[in-house]
């Protein structure tokens, strides 16, 4: 399925219609049954890969070990590679590997990788921390960016409070194409990298913190009104969501 | 100072330490001096430009005419154009033409435009909108976009209540670069636009709605917790900084 | 297009394509415009009638006199007869019938209906109100289940604080096909009328009230977390909203 | 108890004050006492059934086994068929049967059914989720409309992100008399299910998802303002309650 | 009908079942039928009078001159005196007495009395405040209590900052049967008073403050969280509600 | 020393001040020093008898077993009787009662009371809850107020959604002198309580319910804006504090 | 009154008790009678010059012209001077001044000050603000400070969206004994100064800023949640207390 | 490095290029560079103590013992001291010690120092606590007050409720340079204490409570409103950035 056109099939299914092979009636319910496969439990949704450019992602929390095995063993029948799951234990891992699925895992990041194929990493894109703590959440972010083909920098503890940290590798923020700022607590590293840079910034705020911290409220509201430009904003501890973005956006072409 | 380069004049610094032009201990004080203007009440960020391909933008909100008028002129004097005054009431608009500063004047958006200097519209960028209720939001995330140069296309009143309207206008959004997608009350539409395309798209929650829609949170906390990929997310009612996004994004060009 | 019928529409078109009139290249971009007339700031959706039995809504707030005004004009063009228009103010409404509009226009629920056509009111539905204060919103939801053909009772001031004052209507309240509970305070009503019928009751949170009232969230709340079966909530204020599910369900018929 | 009728009951004891076989003063006192069991620590509602068409329903969470147990015997000694007990473990389920309690138990629901007796399912209520993880509610709000004899028919994983699973559905949905919108996450599936069709949903956000989610509130929040009509919404993970209030709609009959 | 008796009433109505003037199932519904006078839209409740010992609370607010014209009018009608009303303007006192209606109006308060009765004031209660901002709250909380038949005491602008303020009270305090504790900003009155005294203490946080005060959220929350025993709490500014309970406590007597 | 009087201990002094047996300086700071013990880790009040008429009640969460015990035997010492201990668990009462603690244990309650001496009960206190689940937090006030000396009767599970479990109870109900009314979920109780009753009502919000409960919050809010009069609030889960303060209404007497 | 001793006071009044010109009963109860002026809606507290070095500050909002000036003619007369109004209007001000009271207004902090007594101003204490629009805090802090005898510099319009604007004036900042941090918006400046400097910072969120700055929330939580160390947080908007606080710091004399 | 000097280094950096020893080119990157050491999860910022007078604080929780570990043999190794380990265990501080490290623990505190080096405690500060429940906050402010070299005195158990164990210390209250004062539930001692004193009072919230406490918010909203000056607030359970704030505070040595 991956491999054929979403576009030639629902035009077949048209010239079928006007071969006078299908019946009109026919073709008006078959046009909306697009190719995903149900699993009873899951629908894998294999137009995602045409029109986002990226297969199917797998949500591993709130999945037993048997659904996410069914989900990829049918992802990797489809010739689909390079399939992340995110937020999976290392035990849940090491079950995968055990059922012979051919699977890198990252421990700090919970994020498994289904057949990795090693690909060109092209531009570049930042993460950057504010604390040792935030590191998993980097990590999801760096890893998922590099799974999808770009070269990532990471810039972890360069928090606002010793300023001079972030401002001693702004050689290296300059070059960016894409910046993923995590930060907890007060949030304010997406806003000191977006004075400092003309590229996009992804910012993520984590559950980092305590007291007033609310679970990362704090940092998300910090990062929503930041003063600086060119600041979005995803989920809390959601660096799967800000690697793909800043993938999306390093591997834009000029336009034409 | 728009015109010369940050990073020559740095250098010039030191090369006049290295003359014996300047002590080593002045160098130091003026190393961290930067091209702002002081006006009294407000700094004027001339270098912001240099990093950010940008002029300074005047946040016009709770400043005084008089402010914004000091503000507007001492950025034509170093020949800055398409500055950008956001929030603004006609009547101020029409205080500033009266002052001989040549502006525009877009209502909808209450922005206003000094020095308008036509240029090319590259790329493609989609403002689409759950309601009529958004076009202000919308507008000004519209307006920003045109003037830093990009081809923009709006799709308002495309809510997903009535499916059908945005779907009609699906070979429009598959052809963007970046999309805005501008909505209140639920927020879905954010979600439902990321689904279709493989672009990366920015949302703006309004706070346009009642009851619990608590000014803009219920469609805020909509678009962070959206399912689909690509989407990140600005304040409430943020059309700027919508646009703004969207227009790095559209002038990305492609990695060497 | 309100008299036609979208089925038979795209089965046409397929038809066309099936008879050679239409190539299917063709065939698939027009499947998916849908017939929703494009005002500019405003796309009608006569869809909405076919899909569920009810004309477009139009939310008045937000809204100029003359947005209205074109989108009234249009709907009545097409045909359509009680268009609801929510939110609207006397001014408005005067403004509507000084431009030949005929317009019924209800104060107290700030409501105005466009070409009212008397029809038969069948089955019933009950508009129960905490206090007179709350009057506005069971207003919207009488008139809204009016409009839509079905009788209604209204039972206003039957606060729980005063409970004979309810339990002296129980031979009305056990008549209902669906209730409509409005109240605004601690909300309770909902969960005392829940327990005393069987037919499903739809809980409308109100913003009368003060203090730890907060503009609705404490009945809303309450309302939420009824121990009663067969409560379902609307948003805060929404009287239209509860008067158009009431409608929904007191005109279900048997299943067969 | 359920085989006698409430009314008649009375009746009977204003008779006897009529007879002269009790006094006014005595039968004042009786008129309000109800025919409902004290337990000691719980009073079980026999009228209930009477006036809202099904049993009491346990709310098992909180209560021990043997306060369970106890509840059940003292149901099932009255002849009641169906209890349904909500929120209770594998261990407790154990713990029923092995005290010779006749009870099915469905792990995924967490939901026990006391002498479930097989009946005709009639109507259609379709039960929809955004996503595998939503399964739990799902299967409460399914099972409880089974066992109140409704016809359900289960679409689960049909999330907006992928617009094509749940518009492939269209068939289905159309066909329903109500549909319960299981959705965590940004719930956008109850608006986009409520523009496509007229039968009155019933949505229920659930706590799914992280960080901004806030156990459930942002998928609240967004049913809540839904720009769809005919949408109402009961509490977080309620699924039980949507499963009744969807019973209660499908089983309407004509009015006359 | 404030002069005759409920209990009697219902009594009457079974000894004409048990004489046989009157059937046993008109009775049944009669039963449930109170002594309300129903004016459309607000059902008076003349038992509140017999079941709580005071007549009818008016509460003004969203309620037009013309409706709390009318209320009066038919409590005055009835023999009723002393009739609350919370929540009303100067311009409508005005109003009400220039239709012949015999009322005192309190303006900081913003409470009138229709048909004054002066009576003997017995026992104490205490109304103690934070600062003089918080003087309508007290106001309306020391007039409800006076018009109910106490003494009250005022101690005004008795902050906790100034802790010898409030000290140099402390034998009015100890006197007290009874004491309101009105404060906005922290609250910490009522937990100070709290500890001082023996008497129950009623709380009304207040909206007075600015900030992270969030209209009187932080008094409220600091007042239930009250480290001192014997602190209960009413609504924030419900200076009525607190006057009242003060009331009833105040004039308890001696339990048999 | 809760045997002695603190006013004549303090005119004693001032006493010897008359006499010059101590130095006016001197007596300034004994002024101040109260009898409280002081045993590193908490000062004991035993002013509080004095003032508040019960001793010192222990909040027993977050204390080490070997705290509680030190202040126990403390207060024991000094002659004290009936301390109640909150918020205990059996572990640590069997510790106490190992140390040869006279002390009785309530295990639903999590109550310890250390020499209890039996004492006359008078008046009528009813402890009315909506459901089984909230039976914590009601004992913990029912042992309270009968410590304390009161007559308590217990109406458990006459929540709202059953109105005629708690109508039938009407009798008992209006001979309370003060009512507590204990409910989780939408807290309704309270407010159809106070609607009954004459006597204040002391409403304690629990935390029993799910989703948009909120650990008490709904219930909180929904008996802060009850619509019915005399009812004050407590925290949430409150149980004792509701106790204390139902105790000091029933024990008033009558004002001279 | 302020130039008296209130030790001396208090001395006087036992000596009276020990040279038998007044009882130890009247004395027990004049002990706590504090020199506190009361005039009827405000007890104006003289001691607190004694005990916090600074006269009464009178908070003016909510409170009438005529309740102002008794105020303040009330502490003139006790010979005080520099007597600070919070939050007041030119209109005030003009009235004050009619009625010969010798008062400066500063129009941008809406503070007055009675009788302003030059004073030497000594130490440092810097006040830094994120944007014009914060102005009306920085300057009720920056006048609080200087009427209370401190030299201060003002640093407005840094925010760290700019770095170098800030960072240019590393040399002002280190020379301060106490910085106030005035920011809206995602108050990150707090923070990035915390981290530049080694003396106390007080943080002043400000209601500046839309959308999810939620009136100043935003950054008082990022302000609380500071990664920096030596930052603590007032009320949002409060720059009296800032200034106030800060004045406290910098008069720090060496400890002994 | 500790022992070298920042600006001493950046001099001769700059003298280099002066000399000619190194290109203009080459100074401009090294000129960012600072003193920081790499550990690759971790940034130590040794430049902190030159800034504020006190080494790198590590923030223990959510760092592995390994990372603890390598950070403080890393800083041992430049020559610190007193270095402050926040948050670990007893477990992980047993570790640290088996591993040659020089700790001192303080369990209540959850507080490790390594290589403790008793200092002159000079001035003083107060650290005040509502309850014995606040005790492992108080402790954590008290020990780093202590480290840091400041005369510490501890307060605890003297809440508001029973206001005479705090008046009873107002002897020692009115000696601090500094005060902390730490509650939980209302959080009214920092405001009585504020109007006590005439030095800086920095609050502390506390998670301690349950209920409508909401996990420290009550206290700290409490304190942020706090009507007494001079106290300012730091995050919930804060006690290490209290301590750290205070010292700064007492070692203030006078202005010049």
């Amino acid at each position: 399925m991956p491999k054929s056109n979403n576009k030639e099939e629902i035009l077949k299914l048209l010239q079928s219609v006007s071969d006078g092979k299908i019946s009109a009636d026919d073709a008006l319910l078959k046009l909306q049954v697009q190719p995903f496969e149900d699993l009873g439990f899951a629908n894998i949704d294999y137009h995602r890969g045409l029109r986002q450019g990226i297969g199917e992602v797998i949500y591993g929390k709130n999945k037993t070990d048997e659904q996410i095995k069914k989900i990829v063993l049918n992802m990797l029948d489809k010739g689909l590679t390079d399939i992340l799951i995110t937020r999976i234990s290392q035990k849940t891992a090491d079950f995968l590997i055990s059922q012979n699925i051919d699977l890198r895992y990252a421990p700090i990041a919970s994020l498994g990788i289904a057949k990795y194929a090693q690909k060109e990493q092209k531009g570049l894109i930042v993460i950057a921390s504010g604390g040792t703590s935030d590191m998993s959440v980097c990590e999801e972010a760096a890893i998922t960016a590099e799974v999808l083909g770009n070269r990532v920098e990471r810039l972890y503890d360069v928090g606002v409070a010793g300023l001079h940290r972030l401002l001693s590798k702004q050689d290296i923020l300059v070059k960016a194409r894409a910046i993923v700022a995590v930060a907890g607590m007060e949030g304010a590293l997406a806003t000191v990298i977006g004075g400092l840079v003309s590229c996009p910034v992804i910012a993520v705020p984590t559950s980092v913190g305590y007291g007033a911290n609310f679970g990362g409220i704090s940092a998300l509201l910090s990062m929503l009104n930041s003063c600086a430009n060119g600041v979005s904003v995803v989920n809390i501890d959601n660096g799967f969501g800000a690697g793909y973005i800043a993938s999306l956006i390093n591997k834009m072409e000029s336009a034409k």
